[in-house]
């Protein structure tokens, strides 16, 4: 593909917030905007702002800016955002149902086309228009189906022996809800959702 | 509280992700760690980390680094993580149980201690070890309890009129899970989880 896997992480990251900062201007009909604006919206430094986008190309014009919708969609094609993400779902208990409802997924056109579970009370039952399928399909569906991200909300002593069979299946990018370390090979990505970041700053706000 | 509400947003999350990288070094017996050292764990520059720990005073020695534990329990003392932060959830649904139920939070120590819903069949059901309560019982609890913070895992069409009820009781921290912007008074700090950022950065990886 010749990506450069050498980007850091994190600039990664913003990227996607950047992304969202963009659309939120969009919305507002902000045609253009500075680095230095960009920075403070998200609370990095110009310099930040101009380095991160440097990694991809020549942005934007100097003394002047951004055109929005112009470095959003250089954004999302970067990120590979502007085609639709074949995502599969691991585990349909609680966490799982309300991925595969939440709404937010569905209004940055993000669809998770298939889920999965061992529970024989839930296989073969329709939820979010999907529906749930045995884990013992995994391999066979993400190959049909062309999956190409998978979402883990399965119980933490299950996690490691179920991340092993979906790499299995030549999955390498990986989004773990699970608070638990998996172990990877080198060239799997695992992105882990930590929902306790969020009230360890939100702390700091209250009076 | 003598607390400076000028800070950057950004700078506050970082304090929790700083607070994250020194737990981990912490396990892993690392002792110190450079301004440099640091930045590379989360993908920003040594200056940029010691601007934002300049916020809130003098850290750290010239050309040594800091004290990993030390550092911590200094960035938990600013966050204010270094005591039990009462909160309350409202909407058991879906994520609303999933999040009663998510180790990741006993993990850091954060209890939920009260969860509330409008559901006559949910009400007075026993839910990792809390009752749940009628909605209507908000004020009441929220005040008797000494609730800090309220997460929100509400439908969307019901999210701000509930806002407006979580705001008269006197909560000023908000941690809001529906995928909606809410229209709060100034004084007022509410969080956004979107689920959606961690899909978008993941992408990019996808091969």
């Amino acid at each position: 593909m010749g990506r450069n896997q050498d980007i850091p992480k994190a600039v990664i990251k913003r990227l996607s917030l950047y992304s969202r900062v963009l659309q939120n201007l969009e919305i507002k009909n902000v045609q253009k905007v500075s680095s230095k604006e960009l920075g403070e919206l998200l609370g990095v430094n110009s310099a930040q702002v101009r380095k991160d986008l440097a990694y991809f190309g020549q942005f934007g014009v100097p003394g002047f800016g951004y055109y929005v919708s112009e470095l959003r969609s250089k954004i999302k094609k970067i990120l590979r955002t502007d085609r639709p993400l074949k995502i599969g779902l691991i585990g349909v208990g609680n966490l799982g149902s309300a991925l595969l409802s939440y709404t937010g997924f569905k209004k940055q056109g993000f669809h998770i086309i298939a889920a999965f579970d061992n529970d024989k009370r839930k296989i073969g039952k329709k939820h979010s228009d999907i529906i749930i399928q045995d884990i013992a399909n995994l391999e066979k569906t993400i190959k049909e189906k062309g999956i190409e991200i998978i979402i883990l909300t399965v119980p933490v002593e299950k996690a490691q022996e179920i991340t092993n069979n979906v790499i299995d299946t030549g999955i390498t990018t990986i989004l773990n809800f699970v608070p638990i370390r998996l172990i990877v090979p080198d060239y799997v990505r695992v992105h882990y959702v930590d929902l306790s970041i969020e009230i360890e700053s939100l702390s700091y706000y209250v009076k």
